[in-house]
């Protein structure tokens, strides 16, 4: 790796003299010889002014690839593009594939796509114009459409002739699918399938006929968890008359298993984590929001605690255990959330939801049942206080499990108001069992007040 | 989706009533038309009766694609090894790919994993044998020894006669890999690069001799992320002297970015999140080892608490803010901790470490003093009372830039003492900080306490 970082410097460095020395020919070699991640890397690297030097540089077919590996993480897209003459963007992106032209152009402004898909050939515009209708977060909005389809009367040779050419265009050329007049999906066959095989043989004869697709509405994470447990190159995209539409290949399935855990991880630790800045202002900027938001909802908390302030003012040994009994209410609560988005994000079936809430109504209460003697035990030997030890004993108890049942109540809630299940997760559980912790503490703490202070 | 549930359930019913009938032939039939990865769900639902009827039905050859499935994730897989015939085991998994062979016996005992190596034709279990001796999440361990290798000297015609007899053994044969006489790796091709070129021409010509290549030793996550960037199918894997040794195919990678993902959310909610059980009692005996893990942690900052309980009894107005201070430590501190936790995850320099946590700390205080000016002013206001506004201010201030520090130093301490740097890091951060809050914030108290209660 260090001896790859050590090289890569020294491309950039070269980069940087041909663009300094204006020589054309020198960057475009050195230029297309990398991987077009490397490419891409280069590209961003650069400045506005060395960056209309590369579209003067390269051809739209040169810049097309770059851009296929930019759209997956650059928020600066849109900025490209404008900068770019429109005639140049446009032939750029109707070189690139579908599905990755159209990750671009959901970034854009609508008159600006408009502009763009005037400019493309026909049929070029009207491929992307159908991917950009499907719902986002889609299969559909996955899906590319530049696939090898053939009929099951083919054979082997012939096959072989239309894969070849169409090698350029499609996006893999590792799975061929094959389809019947209506272009309905009757089978696939890998490249491997037609390289073994003698070129007379029927495609029918070696083709499987029980093909794993998915329909165009399916959500973008059940498509990207089939392509992993079946460790699948690429799924076919099937319409609801089980037409072949398009095809997913593996590398977007896991840009989308990488994006899915990173917003579940996000949404639990109230920040974007792949925050790539080390300027600490935008650091700081980015955080605060949610650490005000916290800070104004665990204010409600504080104003509850301060309706109790007169009993403890009476007894002022309960404050010790307040942020005992909020802090593990939370963690309990943590725990039965972060698996209850896990479960969300792999299953849509609702009956799960409901067999997954009793089931964390049970586990709260055996938990809270477990922590609840525990530290009755610790805190009655400690303070040598029975009656102390049993309202924090009772008060753990059920802070836990209305934790528990909170837990995997809020991201079921959030997913039923159409958010992402982990979105702000963390931030609710924390504020919904501190309220409750606090509320269920003080309640038991006054009924036996005077039995506790009489001792 | 729910159509193929529906599918599956139907041919679940046929096999177990092949299995009832014992009609071999008909089983056979059934369960070799599925994909792989659905035979491997047919088997894992049978029980142990049945799976005894599979193994006289099945021949080894047929069994090892179903097991490459199961090493994923299933933990009972040394069980299902010891209830088979030692030599049907044996040769099954020399039949495997040498990678997920591997993945298996690292899950069985050594004494176990001696006597099935013994049982391999020798050459195979040579391969494992080595593969067994890399270091666990390294590329070694990752990879497998089915390649396909060639000379730059060949034609396209003679590499796609290679091609062809590898392409039973070889895990895949999209990428083909150059090698010079010592086996150095010198050059890439894919098979659309054989397929679209004439016999004749030779491989120097059109292979790319700019190989992406990872080392051995490298970590296994560093791996992942390189075939994720440079949307690569495989890639290949070399020793110190350069020389070819291996490959790690996709499939592996989303394993891995999966794997990771899901332990860095887990150390973070302090529970296995993929926890598949719903059984509230395994559910909590899962759950609850953390738990009480963090209750008892939590028992230290009540102890810190209760040597302050002299002074909440004279100002009990200071117990209302104890949760609102730790809590918001907590939260910046679970941010920062989150973010160098996915640093650490995909980079392995050194100097990054100290530009983040240079950078920790001046997010951590400007975090402070923007959240300490507003609780100040709220507060104050609240409270009609700005002395003690100031205390929980300057408070406020002091536990977050702490916080924030020391959730960057925890994951990079965990993961200089070896352990995975995700690992309990909710666990350690939420201590740390309630720890640090309690003390700022009753030292600063006490030191305007007089001046407070004066008022």
């Amino acid at each position: 790796m260090s001896e790859m970082a050590y090289e890569f410097d020294e491309i950039l460095e070269q980069i940087h003299h041909t663009l300094k020395t204006d020589d054309k020919q020198q960057f475009k070699e050195i230029f297309l010889e990398n991987h077009t991640y490397d490419q891409a890397q280069i590209y961003l690297s650069l400045s506005e002014e060395q960056r209309q030097l590369v579209y003067q540089y390269l051809s739209p077919e040169d810049m097309a690839p770059v851009f296929e590996i930019i759209e997956e993480d650059v928020e600066d897209v849109e900025e490209y593009l404008r900068e770019m003459d429109e005639r140049y963007a446009a032939r750029m992106l109707a070189e690139m594939y579908a599905d990755n032209a159209v990750d671009i152009l959901q970034q854009v402004q609508e008159d600006e796509v408009r502009k763009y898909l005037r400019m493309m050939p026909h049929k070029t515009s009207n491929e992307i114009r159908n991917l950009l209708n499907y719902e986002d977060d889609t299969a559909g909005a996955m899906m590319t459409t530049e696939i090898i389809a053939i009929h099951e009367s083919q054979t082997v040779g012939s096959a072989m002739t239309t894969v070849k050419k169409m090698a350029e265009e499609a996006e893999t050329i590792y799975y061929v699918y094959v389809v019947d007049e209506e272009n309905r999906l009757k089978g696939v066959l890998t490249l491997k399938d037609l390289i073994v095989h003698k070129e007379d043989v029927k495609i029918s004869e070696i083709m499987v006929d029980r093909v794993v697709s998915v329909e165009v509405q399916e959500a973008q994470d059940a498509v990207a968890k089939m392509i992993r447990d079946y460790d699948f190159l690429a799924i076919p995209v099937v319409d609801e008359e089980e037409k072949l539409i398009g095809i997913i290949t593996v590398d977007d399935a896991i840009d989308v298993i990488d994006e899915e855990a990173t917003s579940d991880y996000s949404g639990l630790a109230g920040v974007d984590v792949d925050e790539q800045s080390v300027n600490p202002f935008i650091a700081a900027s980015k955080r605060l929001p949610w650490l005000i938001s916290l800070l104004f909802l665990g204010l409600t908390t504080a104003a509850l605690l301060s309706r109790y302030e007169g009993i403890i003012g009476q007894a002022s040994v309960l404050s010790i255990f307040i942020t005992l009994i909020t802090g593990t209410a939370g963690n309990a609560g943590t725990q039965s959330l972060a698996v209850a988005v896990r479960k969300i994000g792999l299953n849509e079936d609702e009956s799960v939801f409901v067999k997954t809430i009793l089931s964390e109504v049970a586990t709260g209460i055996i938990s809270g049942i477990a922590t609840g003697l525990i530290i009755f035990v610790v805190v009655g030997l400690w303070q040598a206080n029975w009656i102390l030890g049993g309202i924090i004993g009772v008060s753990m108890f059920f802070a836990i499990t209305v934790a528990t049942i909170a837990g995997s109540l809020i991201p079921l809630l959030i997913d039923s108001m159409g958010f992402d299940p982990s979105f702000a997760s963390g931030l609710f559980i924390t504020t919904v069992s501190d309220l409750t912790s606090v509320f269920v503490y003080f309640t038991i703490a006054s009924m036996f007040l005077e039995k506790f202070l009489g001792i």
